[in-house]
């Protein structure tokens, strides 16, 4: 199978925060980024496999900054592993007052997990990453790591 | 007042177009489309003035395509017009068909008119738009056009 | 095909509007009201036609009043005029805020323009619009007008 | 204080029903309809007393229909019994197919009992009755017999 | 058909209120409220048939608390009464103050009759309720009470 | 301060799920299921600090099973680990497939750590965790093992 770029299937998907996604304190409920964050992986998972995928895990979701009603909120989302039918998707949420004339700030990252899966629901093979500059290259080495450590963990 | 550019404050939203969208023939909502247009309206508009803003008016609000349930759908807000208080942004949605790997189709275009308001809601003057280029002449033309003939129309 | 009234497919939708429909200012979003105001159209070609209808083009929608929460809201739609296949519908947004014994204001007009669909998504004939007074006759000729305006632009 | 009459304060609340309204099996859930009676309760009240409301019994829900995502839902809400502070509403669903030409069909009513409240939540007188006709008498003295019934209930 | 427990079939049913289900005064609107009730009930029942369920009645519904956003609340779902195809479940809410060490209280009780169906629609005989213990016969016998006034009222 | 037992402020959060939660795929939307851990979460944290909470991370989320509409959906979410200021939180989702009469299953597993925020938003001391039994000794270990290896991470 043909291997396709990072820029391939890469995703930014950008929301004003309303009213109605807020938390008991008034900021934006965790759980509506996460959902967000949760559709970014998915989009850049079916670019890249053009096939079923199902969200397998997620880890290091770290929340930097609060999040407010009136933000306008993006998702970044692009591929920095692929396994055999496992693609692991860095998802960067940035944060913009639109009040001020100031650049977004990262307010929240994680990993998403995500797996292409045949008619049968059966685990599907995708295609490779062709990697194409050094950042792409480390990342993809994280990912490898996290990959191994995972199936090593889940053999104990 | 200093000029600023329709670089400034052009705004992409994305989104993936979930269950919950659907109206009764199991296509996107139309409303839901227009919500997401005018929230794209309002944060050009809001990041060009600073300041609140409401819209007043929309225009030539034309459907091209269905837009489905699992589409990516992103709007392309940027600023055509702006008078003395009012902006008029040009809303164009696209849609892609994350099955295929085909580029995205324009769904929808819109004219939103919004005006800027002080704190005790009266018109608030914005900066002028730069303009730098012919291609936001022409539109500008355009936009000038459509704001004189609908304040002609009013006095009638 | 034997013509149907204006009063036939005339719709009420009305409802309270509550909290998770708010903007960020605090009113009800726009397009929360856009999509009643849809719904409103949809209804009226519906019963007009007793076809699959789609929303085609929303024109010189104007927002004259901001609407909060709490206030009731009351859609009315009705046939404007009706070309083949092609419906318009006036529908007009009237705001009653319930803590005042005052009459409903009206705070929204827009032309929505619908057009029936066969099972195949092929436009379909619809019933001619009976005309029944001088109002009717007037709305009529106005829609007539924007109708072939609208066709004279998208020739050119 | 000077009567209102029934008219005064009765609703008509009407809404498409939509896909995300809908429950497991696909028609509209119960509790979304049960929400928009509340609603429609709640302005009557709120038209009676002109004062905050607040639910404090529904009796003798029954439903007659089920109703389907599409259908064009009404409720019709009516003041039948005013005690001191309390407002007895009946609150009417109907029920229309709009792939039909039939009239609309009642699919649910109940009985909303709502007390009006001052600004420190203690009951608030309101208004009585103005009762017009004979129709109107005999459903107001069921709803004083439910009220005395209740009562002597409570006391036991 | 073997009968069942009231412990077989019951249910509690726990959320954090959040802002998106204010009212306009920004309390818990009630019909948030009532839909998770029907939705309990919808549980318990179907828990005992296995069977498609209804709603087909909605008695003596008491709000004795208001529910604030922040709050947790729980719904209590058990069975009193089991008819031919119909069942009638009791449903409590109770609310917890989370800033605050007590126990939650009760705010809202009611019973919900729901009759199993099969798969053409027709009522479905569903299995007997097995009572364990007084307070279950107390119960059950308040239900039949009921289950055989509302039975004689159909009649008249 | 005194401390508290993993009981004190253990929680069960249980939901219906309905087709408006659903994904592209028509199964429940993984970020539906993150929103209700996330507040699973934050009401075992506001119970056990009494204080303001916010989510700061979210550490191996692991997706089991999927989970379909009319599934019903327990979080159980209960302290593992307890630091100065923030703790953290097992939250596990069952599933029942409410057709069968068999246990539920586990979907989901993860690990959210919260803050207790003092009203300057500073972080706040809560009380010490209480463990009383073996399980939650080792529990707490492997909680104290992530934070360490968290904060050495963070240094680096």
């Amino acid at each position: 199978m043909e291997g396709k770029t990072v820029y391939y299937s890469q995703v930014v998907m950008s929301n004003l925060m309303l009213p109605h996604q807020a938390n008991v304190k008034g900021n934006v409920h965790g759980g509506e980024i996460m959902k967000m964050m949760d559709s970014t992986a998915g989009v850049v998972a079916h670019r890249h496999s053009r096939a079923n995928v199902v969200t397998a895990r997620v880890d290091e979701m770290e929340f930097h900054l609060p999040i407010h009603i009136g933000n306008f909120v993006t998702c970044h989302g692009k591929l920095v592993f692929v396994g055999s039918s496992s693609m692991e998707i860095l998802v960067t949420v940035s944060v913009e007052d639109l009040a001020k004339n100031a650049p977004p700030k990262t307010a929240l990252t994680a990993y998403f997990t995500l797996v292409a899966l045949d008619e049968n629901g059966k685990p599907l093979k995708v295609a490779p990453l062709e990697l194409v500059n050094e950042e792409e290259r480390r990342l993809f080495e994280d990912g490898m790591r996290r990959y191994q450590a995972y199936k090593q963990h889940r053999k104990n």
